[in-house]
């Protein structure tokens, strides 16, 4: 162990400053307008992983961003351990909330973070995970440590779905085979505390447009009268949930499995501070499905956001119009057993 | 008559150009970026004032924006006709609506307009109307035809309220004096039926913020934990109808005049075709509050319509986001004796 923090402690300037240059490059999958930086940065990673020890490092075409992948087999009889991570990330939107830019890495000291911290978009989600496994692999290959055969499948549309994912691993069983997977996307309970992570949701998205008369129209002349598409889609979105806000959606709930008495015990466990969690977000209560505790919420229940809406005039002053049209994105997280195909199906035609 | 249809065919192309010159300023009040547009409008409102035989002609100042006075008094004796109008105009977007830009004038002959109309924001609300009193006076003072006192009074702030406007009338009782009030902001029931309008709806107009989350939020480690604005702004403007679309907040009815059965029997004689009105809208079905035809909800029912939404993640793809907060702006249009500040008061505490 000595050695490896005497490795890091050699390489430290190095680390950062590369993982800062990984960090400037806006990787954004959702945004058409970043397509090359996309790109560009599967070319960095697939530089680094070469860098790092991989006899073999590919950029396999998908039907999407590419995926990259690389390998070091060193004894096919020794188990292999398949890495995955992505070197996609969110688009930087609300910029006005950023302390600084969004894609111009700096170094903080913060009261979460008093040794410092890298603060960009990616840093935590995924390009500082997937790096410190990279940078682990490089160790083992520098100092012949390695102990095993290693895959790295770092893909570039995590942060939209990953449905090239699907596609890349169906399409590649034999070059994917191994004993086992090391997510570079989870979190930890604290600092301190070793987590093991199970499960995590997954994702179905929609886009929901409601298109009312031809043009927008004046509200005193037409208000009242005609249907205006935003009453009409908060209307809808408002129907999702109960007064208990348990989702509405026929059959939405079929499928989820429900934990029994002693694992939910064993999770309470977990440690949490309610009033820590009010506190970091600034909000006085928390808020959701009747009959679960915060942590169930946000981990063993499915659950339905809308992550935007728009419709009508959005600018300063006012306009007295009734919209011609409005849209919402809608988010279920979904748990074991719901696929998100269904859950469409099922929102589809419940909307 | 034959002399004011001479008098028109002489001078029919300067008409035209003036109206266009007026047109092409974007005197977009609602939005600030065009205060110098709104100022400069006032400016050519008054020059045209002027000439068109206007003995005074003032600028005059008000809290908001500036109401352009002028008056012609041929005779204290006689009658005098106070003008109304407006030369302030709605914002121009959704700019991807439009066939030519908004403020740069376009005569076409359509469907509707088979002798050709000018297309351009504001060209019939309110510049082209009340430019039609303008050049009436010009008619008369310029051929000795003056049969009146005339006074105008054009606002800068129909379009945001109208605030000024209460306490401009109020701070100048005598200056206003008149005996017939002539509105150039109203319409017609069809081009070839003389319409008088007895009275018209007002207004309440309220923006809605909802913030949750000090920070937009990741979905999948924070969604269904803690209250996403968006849900929850859905929700509240939801709530505001009944499955009858009867507004639900209390109160809101409470001065509201019921017309008798003659009065909305002599109401439904006034020719109108729902199958037109649907199809110039391209709906395929009207909506609207429960027990009331067209014609009644969009005249003698007050309604609750929302003018604009946002929040959250608003651009192309996908972002899971739970937003830190979104906005609504709230239109309540208002018929006899309900008062705007009072339906404020109503609202916000329903809310």
């Amino acid at each position: 162990m000595s050695d490896i923090k005497k490795y890091i402690e050699a390489n430290k300037d190095r680390f950062i400053n590369e993982l800062i240059e990984l960090l400037k490059i806006p990787s954004v999958s959702a945004d058409p307008a970043y397509t090359q930086d996309v790109l560009n940065t599967a070319e960095v990673v697939k530089d680094r992983l070469e860098k790092a020890g991989c006899d073999l490092v590919e950029i396999c075409d998908t039907p999407g961003y590419p995926i990259v992948y690389g390998e070091k087999i060193i004894d096919k009889k020794l188990p292999t351990i398949l890495v995955y991570g992505h070197y996609d990330v969110q688009p930087a939107d609300p910029l006005e909330l950023w302390d600084s830019p969004a894609f111009e890495p700096v170094i903080k000291k913060t009261e979460l973070h008093p040794e410092g911290a890298i603060f960009a978009r990616g840093a935590c989600d995924d390009k500082g995970q997937m790096y410190m496994h990279v940078k682990a692999m490089e160790y083992m290959t520098t100092t012949g440590n390695l102990p095993c055969n290693v895959k790295f499948m770092i893909e570039g549309e995590e942060e939209v779905g990953s449905e090239s994912l699907g596609w890349f691993v169906k399409n590649h069983h034999e070059k994917l085979a191994n004993d086992i997977i090391l997510i570079s996307d989870t979190g930890m309970i604290a600092n301190d505390i070793p987590s093991i992570t199970t499960g995590l949701r997954g994702l179905s998205y929609v886009e929901v447009e409601v298109t009312g008369p031809n043009r927008d129209l004046h509200s005193g002349l037409y208000g009242g009268a005609v249907a205006n598409p935003i009453n009409i889609l908060t209307k809808m979105i408002a129907s999702l949930h109960d007064e208990n806000n348990h989702i509405t959606v026929p059959g939405f709930y079929e499928k989820v499995e429900e934990l029994s008495r002693a694992e939910r015990d064993e999770m309470a466990k977990a440690p949490f501070s309610l009033e820590n969690y009010k506190e970091a977000l600034d909000i006085s209560a928390v808020y959701g499905e009747e009959g679960y505790t915060t942590n169930e919420r946000n981990s063993i229940r499915p659950t339905l956001d809308i992550n935007g809406i728009w419709g009508g005039y959005q600018g300063k002053g006012t306009k007295t119009v009734l919209p011609s049209e409005a849209s919402a994105k809608v988010t279920c997280r979904l748990v074991a057993n719901q696929k998100p195909g269904k859950i469409y199906t099922l929102l589809k035609s419940h909307i």
